[in-house]
């Protein structure tokens, strides 16, 4: 199985998967410019870890050692030193990468296989890439103001909606590694996780998305559990699966999940219907997201819903 | 077997008993205040990891495993940034000290079993202490000047003959381990290393100093193989043994092991005899500096005197 996507939200699908399968391979999106990483990006020139360390953390083995081992992942410093801030397996990665610069793929797997973790964690890209996004915010007289902005963390919380994004630079380097698992994968899932900057991305990468499409996986796309953070407002899930359709036109999905909870009008089901269809899948509409914790998907609900699904695809 | 010093000198006796055993207990002093540790120790006020890495980074197993995995400890960040100097290894010790700051002890273990490092990592105190050093200079016509310095790499790197240190707090908590391990011992190992900042300073903690007169173990003093270091110049290893006898007066050995370079003349030989015999030693005078790399233990000579002492005394 392979899942992409960035940050939470792929941590949440990983920890999901892992309920049914060892044999998870994270591609993860590398456009991150905020934060430890973005400090890390700017002094080395590297590839953004934060991510990759995220789901290295999510895969780590399920008894008391690898939850320790994954604590020590994310630890940030603190203080308001020169440290503070920092996440300790963001600093592993790159010393890693420091020793072997150009192999990537491999300072990831020697973390993966020191902390036993379950299945492999690839960058999306070889190259560390930027993110540009057409942000609409409303002008004057009902006229709408379009503004282009640039940079993960500078999108995500821009006021406004998102009606684009594209890369810089635009045709990276896909990972071999991760076209490889695309190829042979049974079941490919895209999200959730923040739609315009961890999700599309992926779609963004040509030899990626081309992927995507050759692929005779099932592909599943499993949207957001709330639209209510500030990436996301504005938007409705049939708004989210068009801007699949927009970003990689050629691509279908065989399953879409959703939680009823995030489409609660009938008009909003059957936008999201169409919506679905017109990637040429089938709704599954069920409870993923976390009693009591607006946006958060409930790992358990989660996996059921993805068991469910290979089931009836005979996986 | 316990070997007890700190820095390069440590990591040396290390790699010479790795060869002839698996159980090694390594005590580490903790006065460093230069460099990567002393800013990490500067910001976060803990025990200075950098000895305790290089201590680990020795031990870790030998196959391509652990020597990749030494290197990552090892490894220093590049640049002039934030990061820059910082090895990997400290921060990784720090995160763990950081999630359990009063489990020192645990913390070292922890990286030990990841590593899967032969022998086991212990500092010589639970506090982080400091060496305030006497240091003698010429002062005009004869006369010597005594100036008083405090700080492991201000002393290290001051002009002039330490006369005497002594640790700031004066009575650190030991670290009960180590005192265990020095209780259980077959074998003690004290030196080689900077003398009086790393090797002289475990005779300053009373419990330390206390448990290695009191152990039934065979006491080995190792001696340098160079006297041209900042901090010896000016010494003779007469006077580097006698020095041992001024800070521990109870404390006796069963064997010096010196390197016939470095007490060349007939004088340097007797002066070192008498030294030796005053700690109720026999001297072992045997090559074990590396050829052409002056002031450097070689391992499988030294490993060869370890082994050559354990089989007189029928270890």
């Amino acid at each position: 199985m392979v899942a992409l996507g960035g940050g939470h939200g792929l941590s949440a699908s990983l920890h999901a998967l892992r309920h049914l399968t060892e044999a998870i391979t994270a591609v993860v999106t590398v456009a991150d410019d905020g934060g430890s990483s973005g400090r890390l990006r700017q002094e080395f020139d590297i590839l953004p870890p934060g991510d990759l360390r995220m789901a290295l953390a999510a895969l780590c083995e399920d008894t008391a050692w690898g939850h320790q081992w994954s604590a020590v992942l994310q630890h940030r410093f603190r203080g308001a030193g020169e440290l503070s801030g920092h996440a300790l397996g963001n600093l592993l990665i790159m010393a890693l990468w420091d020793l072997r610069p150009h192999e990537q793929v491999r300072g990831l797997d020697l973390v993966g296989r020191l902390l036993n973790t379950r299945g492999r964690v690839l960058p999306m890209a070889l190259d560390p890439l930027d993110i540009e996004a057409q942000i609409e915010q409303p002008g004057g007289s009902g006229t709408a103001l379009l503004t282009t902005v640039r940079g993960q963390s500078t999108v995500a919380a821009h006021p406004g909606t998102v009606r684009s994004v594209r890369l810089i630079p635009e045709a990276p380097r896909a990972c071999p590694e991760a076209l490889e698992s695309i190829k042979l994968a049974d079941l490919v899932v895209l999200g959730p996780g923040s739609w315009f900057t961890s999700v599309m991305p992926h779609l963004l990468v040509p030899e990626l998305r081309q992927a995507l499409c050759d692929t005779p996986a099932r592909r599943i796309l499993t949207l957001n559990v709330s639209l209510s953070d500030d990436e996301a407002s504005g938007y409705t899930l049939a708004e989210h699966v068009a801007a699949v359709a927009t970003h990689a036109p050629d691509l279908t999905f065989d399953h879409v999940i959703a939680d009823p909870q995030v489409a609660r009008t009938d008009a909003e089901r059957a936008a999201l219907e169409a919506a679905v269809a017109g990637v040429g899948a089938s709704l599954v509409l069920t409870t993923v997201g976390k009693q009591n914790h607006p946006g958060v998907h409930d790992t358990l609900r989660l996996a059921a819903a993805y068991r469910d699904v290979m089931a009836e695809q005979g996986l």
